[in-house]
């Protein structure tokens, strides 16, 4: 890697330290970029600054957004009383994606995880109280991992405690999958979970 | 997609132009960006555009480098009686990381493919003869696929009408492969080439 000339090196080093890239693709990238036009080059580059400048993050929701508050919070037609908590922006968009839900979303920015240090003060969980009066629902869509299992348990907790309904995303089998390749849990949960046809 | 901010999608769009980057990727590589400070993602942006203001092209042997001509053309102290035909500017970075060859480089800028409407013209071949007078070998260093074997052959006439020897690298199998998975061409060249112990 040496032998490349430093600005090249320098690229390669921080593009790698972005999730899912290692060396080669790194490499593969400059050499990429070298081959295009400086404009090309500039323009990505103001693309990314532009996310840094033009982003907020809804101080209600958390959710990203090119406003404050988000699109979302600010939406009148949206139903107030429902609130669907996720880990991630990501996952609003997720659901915004299938249009099969009109409520408000609070994004608390990770997870419970005790073995990495992450407690309830480290996530946007103390916002969440003061915006569930008037709410009726709160619908959990945490991703089904242990330390997403613990986080779902905390939240219930908090908010049954406000005579809240607390509901959470049904786990079982997704689209498309083999029952035969399904793992162990995905198809207990899948079991429990069943339904009347 | 649309659900995303503007420059967020601005974004992923620019990145899902590079090699080897879905939509899926580009999206994680903005979250991430989302989550570092401003002053990652404007070193990031500089270090992008460095590259396309601070990289050369050789004008010898259109290798990139921080300086023109590269630092291996200007260096006395290669053997300037050979020179390795490449296709790409990162096989010479390959090949400077073995550190067993001392000659020079010539860098074609693709191979020679009829399909694709890629003529002599379109690579860096009519730069390559005036460098050939006090050569004594060039070594065709050109990736073993069918338009590298056409380009090779197309080369090596050229150089020979000159009387300059013309190599090229060996075929064989690579290091620590199984024989068993080796694919039949390799195996029908490892054959041809065997050597004398």
């Amino acid at each position: 890697m040496s032998q490349f000339p430093e600005p090249v090196n320098e690229l390669i080093e921080k593009l790698t330290l972005f999730p899912g890239i290692g060396k080669k693709s790194a490499r593969r990238l400059v050499f990429y970029l070298l081959g295009q036009s400086r404009d090309v080059a500039v323009d990505i580059a103001k693309a990314i600054v532009n996310i840094k400048d033009k982003i907020y993050t809804c101080s209600q929701c958390y959710n990203i957004s090119d406003s404050d508050p988000c699109h979302i919070c600010k939406d009148p037609k949206r139903e107030q009383e429902k609130i669907c908590v996720v880990q991630d922006a990501r996952d609003v968009f997720a659901f915004e994606q299938t249009g099969s839900y009109r409520g408000l979303y609070h994004v608390l920015g990770g997870v419970l995880s005790p073995l990495n240090g992450v407690g309830p003060e480290d996530l946007n969980i103390e916002s969440l109280l003061p915006r569930l009066e008037n709410v009726e629902e709160v619908i959990l869509a945490i991703n089904p991992t242990r330390d997403g299992e613990t986080t779902a348990i905390y939240l219930a907790k908090l908010i049954k405690k406000r005579n809240i309904k607390v509901t959470r995303v049904a786990q079982g089998l997704p689209m498309g999958i083999d029952i035969e390749y399904a793992d162990d849990v995905t198809l207990t949960k899948a079991l429990e979970g069943r339904t009347n046809l």
